[in-house]
């Protein structure tokens, strides 16, 4: 056992002020992060946000939450779907319409079953299949990817910023499979049963533990970057699967838009930290190691989903 | 791949009218739970649960949430300390401090950093090191265990209802170390730095994706069997570590109550699925490898914390 030097603190505190030269205190995962070279921050570009924007709660206040699409390989004709969707103010009045606690917040057309009632989809939609769940590559970069232990695939990774679950296509090749997993603020699109894989008008993100066993059963779309409290804190639907059973119940959304509609002045700007440098890979030994005060036994591994991206505001321009 | 019939329905409704007698569906894993035999499930005793209950919400509605104490050998004393907290209604009163977005939601006493001011505790409670977040034992049962891959201990193991990490005290012994793990909804006792490992008036409960990384690290006292709604819909804190920052924010505990205190007539009963038998296998091969209809691919695997024990509410007598 480790024992870390005593301080008294507020729970889960660990701060700065706390090191003492003689027994220098390891940074957390958050001061590793920090530290980190702006060169080493990546810039999303504004077509991959959207912005999603519910009516105010009770007290007035804005709720706005911001989903970075899924860059390729991965679901591309559903994200295609959607900027089509968020082009034509589809989701504008529309409804949050489900939320099932330690599972997902589900959004779209709350008459999206009666075709007579449904609001019309925008032309120009693509139909995609299961196969689209999933991407193959025989590069073999793969390889050279730090692996993570995971308990739904054989292995998994981080690349260009994304977690992804990975499979080898057969024992004697280099071509595997590889997708995108459903941790905590993952974005995906909402179905009806195999082999329906919906269009993308109505998505859903995971507000509880990551329910990995819908990888490669759905479409992953991208992943809440900022707000996602606005959706997670939201009350419980007491129906079946925590749909809301009135339309009372229901939050508004306002309207979705691709940031790289909005005028520039309303445009938010975000960056995610590579995957591929060095302050992440000590940020992802950290959070699987803690050595910051408060902590006594270092797991020795993490889950994939217990090793969120870094994702934050662009800094103004100096 | 396995294929399933295709069928109409919402989002991960696998109806029980949708089995073809030509082509069985496989049941999902609530309905494998719905048919386990009365004898599979195991009464809590009413000392091992705690009701708190929550000033009503804005309208006027209840809010009660149920806590099943966590049994021998694991965190008995603080576990011991909470009964005496409860017996003395220390919490009464007190309220909801912290609700950090997809971590913790926290409770206790406000003042509690304030000698000044801060509630005094009962007599009587014990001082707990460390030591105490593990429990040691040379029985070879844990041999027999279905063993799961786990990315935080060398495996994990259901035993007598709760979810467990599992490591060996040396490699040429069979004494093995347990201990309860941090899924959606434990509750652990909150604390300052190291060597504190406070005494169980401040407490919290998992509201996001499994922080197994405190594991070891805390005293896993119980977890949530009811009402975590109440809990997990709060708003987030804007403080730091989601502390409110103002005494507004803070939602009042009207009372935390060992079920055992309470007139029988408005005393809870809950059982859980033991994790010893035939039902349970069954369910948690089923959350490893979905059959039901909605389901594309079986993952193959699931990590602990995805393998929710089932609790219910005790059915009246026949």
């Amino acid at each position: 056992m480790i024992r870390p030097i005593a301080i008294a603190a507020a729970l889960l505190v660990a701060p700065a002020s706390a090191q003492n030269p003689e027994n220098p205190v390891a940074p957390s995962p958050g001061e590793i992060v920090e530290q980190a070279a702006s060169s080493e921050w990546i810039a999303i570009p504004p077509e991959d946000l959207l912005v999603m924007t519910l009516a105010p709660d009770r007290e007035g206040k804005e709720r706005r939450a911001v989903i970075q699409l899924m860059p390729p390989p991965f679901s591309q004709p559903w994200v295609e779907n959607i900027r089509t969707l968020a082009k034509a103010h589809w989701w504008d009045g529309l409804a949050i319409v489900r939320v099932q606690d330690n599972y997902v917040v589900q959004w779209g057309d709350p008459e999206g079953d009666d075709k007579a009632k449904a609001r019309p989809l925008p032309s120009g939609l693509a139909a995609t299949g299961e196969a689209g769940y999933v991407a193959t590559s025989e590069d073999e970069d793969v390889l050279r990817y730090a692996k993570l232990q995971d308990a739904y695939s054989p292995f998994a990774i981080f690349r260009d910023g994304w977690p992804l679950g990975v499979d080898w296509q057969s024992s004697h090749s280099l071509t595997y499979s590889a997708w995108p997993v459903h941790c905590y603020g993952a974005v995906g699109v909402a179905r009806g049963m195999s082999p329906d894989a919906g269009t993308g008008d109505g998505l859903y993100t995971v507000i509880g533990h990551a329910p990995r066993h819908l990888d490669r059963n759905i479409a992953v779309v991208g992943r809440l970057v900022e707000g996602i409290e606005h959706l997670s804190s939201l009350p419980r639907g007491t129906g079946p699967l925590g749909f809301y059973e009135t339309a009372e119940e229901r939050v508004p959304i306002e309207s979705i838009r691709l940031a790289s509609e909005l005028p520039e002045s309303d445009r938010p700007a975000f960056q995610y930290l590579s995957t591929e440098g060095e302050t992440f890979a000590r940020y992802a030994d950290a959070r699987a190691n803690r050595r910051d005060p408060f902590f006594i036994v270092p797991a020795g591994g993490a889950d994939i989903c217990n090793i969120p991206v870094p994702v934050r505001r662009s800094p103004a321009p100096e």
